[in-house]
């Protein structure tokens, strides 16, 4: 798979004829995109980002671009796409599913402190409140079905004690019930590159394409490791406080979230360690991902075995 | 008509547990609204405006709010409509039918030059192309029956002179067809104070609360005749080419629009005009509606008929 599919600007020009957003005044690649192809456009009338996808199916776009649109309808700074005059948010560029959508501002913080968890925890919860009215549904790309046939992928290229801790983990999350938890359509991989920082303010949240119908906990697993982790793999207790009673604050846990959240933090751990660990040992040729240290997440997973914070009470 | 109701804090905060943006931070009146009650709401997740309407009945704002929702969609800086967790973009506060829309950033140009104008006549075209695929229906409420109404009503307070120039306006304008010219979704109302300048770009079109369905050209003129104006009425003709020539460029003129465009110009300067004598002779009891000067728009509709600028052909 090649990630970059160039586009000529005499290309996009008469491809924005389908759009009301003016006379295209500047296109400029964005090397940051590894998964899809990604150009900021500025028009006479607006800025935007154009995304040509080079390994989603057509299929499952709709589900993808329609939650962006819905959650930014409820007011979320999630980038909008835009419909094109015959009201269609998806196109064609070479061959290529193509959509414009707005552009965000803001930069990623990588260092995050309390305060930045605290803002991130209020908005997770405000995404899967405004999701609850989404009509959608689409099954999480990276959930249990997916976790136990990469399991089986990778295994062979890890270490034995990998190997074992491997194996106790899958055995482990075979034996957790998830259908009381509440569920919905979830970001899934609200990591702090996709988080776009206005000064204090989140500008921007982005990068829906691993988004799916899932347990709304295992969002809040997923964010909280990446944001409030030590270098180590435990967890920073100031930042994950703030984060989760943020959240909490929103949207309250249940009694039955409560009992699957240590269960469910080493479900995140182990979707991250597992496709870091396939992406190292087993990666697709032709393909530019940036391969990212499994061993980050091996170290969390087992961290979170050790120990996991309790989520707030009411 | 009392044009202000306070909205306590505890109201607010109260109401937006129906939405999905976060927690009030931020609360204040907007001293600029004389037609509705207008506040900048900050909350943790984001800036939004929200709108009492003190005027206008509650069956007429689906129809302002859904168009505003859908130029957003189409990637034009409008304003877009907040979704409640029911989907509604309509509530009630203290009785009064109230709306959120995202906040958006810039100031207005009260002194445009010939670069503000090309952006002005390029985004008014935008708003056009887009609005061809809207789906619902108001007439303009300030359309022909309107015009002929109020021209009963203020003649009496007129001094002879102006009589004599509207009598013979509305005669002349009872001539003309428009049926052969597009129509569509116009905003109608699009003065310098309803744009607001991010630097040198648009950040933001706002008040869509007298838009309609009416001729194009109609917008085209009441837009031209703020924008491109001089202290005496007459063009500017360096404003007036660029606003002419950046709308052209993105929807041609057609030659129906050509011939009916000086009749055009002069219609939507008699609207102004025959609204502000209205406000000035006739003013509503307990309105705080600011009065702007009627002979504004005198002056710009002698100075009409006496020259209008071609429009630019292909």
């Amino acid at each position: 798979m090649s990630v970059f599919t160039p586009v000529p600007e005499a290309v996009l020009s008469q491809w924005l004829k389908n759009y009301a957003i003016g006379r295209l005044t500047e296109l400029k690649g964005i090397s940051a995109g590894v998964q899809n192809s990604n150009f900021f456009v500025t028009t006479t009338l607006g800025r935007y980002v154009l995304t040509l996808f080079e390994g989603i199916g057509r299929a499952e776009l709709p589900y993808y671009l329609h939650l962006m649109a819905h959650l930014a309808r409820h007011g979320l700074p999630v980038p909008a796409p835009i419909a094109n005059r015959d009201n269609e948010y998806l196109g064609t560029i070479k061959d290529k599913p193509a959509a414009l959508v707005m552009r965000l501002s803001g930069a990623s913080v990588m260092a995050p402190d309390e305060h930045h968890c605290t803002r991130v925890g209020a908005m997770l919860a405000g995404l899967h409140l405004a999701g609850m009215s989404y009509g959608r549904r689409q099954p999480n790309p990276r959930g249990p079905a997916w976790r136990t046939q990469t399991a089986a992928r990778v295994h062979a290229y890890l270490p034995e004690a990998e190997q074992a801790l491997l194996d106790r983990e899958i055995a482990f999350q075979a034996t957790i019930d998830t259908d009381a938890l509440p569920a919905g359509a979830i970001h899934a991989d609200l990591f702090r590159d996709n988080i776009l920082w206005d000064g204090e303010v989140i500008g921007g949240v982005i990068d829906f394409y691993f988004a799916g119908n899932d347990t709304l906990l295992f969002d809040v697993a997923v964010t909280l490791n990446d944001w409030c982790s030590l270098d180590d793999g435990s967890l920073d207790p100031v930042r994950s406080d703030a984060f989760l009673h943020a959240y909490h604050a929103e949207r309250p846990f249940s009694d039955a979230e409560r009992a699957a959240w240590p269960a469910m933090l080493r479900a995140a751990a182990l979707r991250f360690w597992l496709s870091r660990a396939e992406d190292f040992h087993l990666p697709r040729e032709g393909e530019m991902v940036l391969v990212k240290d499994p061993d980050e997440y091996r170290d969390i997973l087992r961290q979170r075995i050790a120990w996991s914070p309790a989520l707030p009470a009411v």
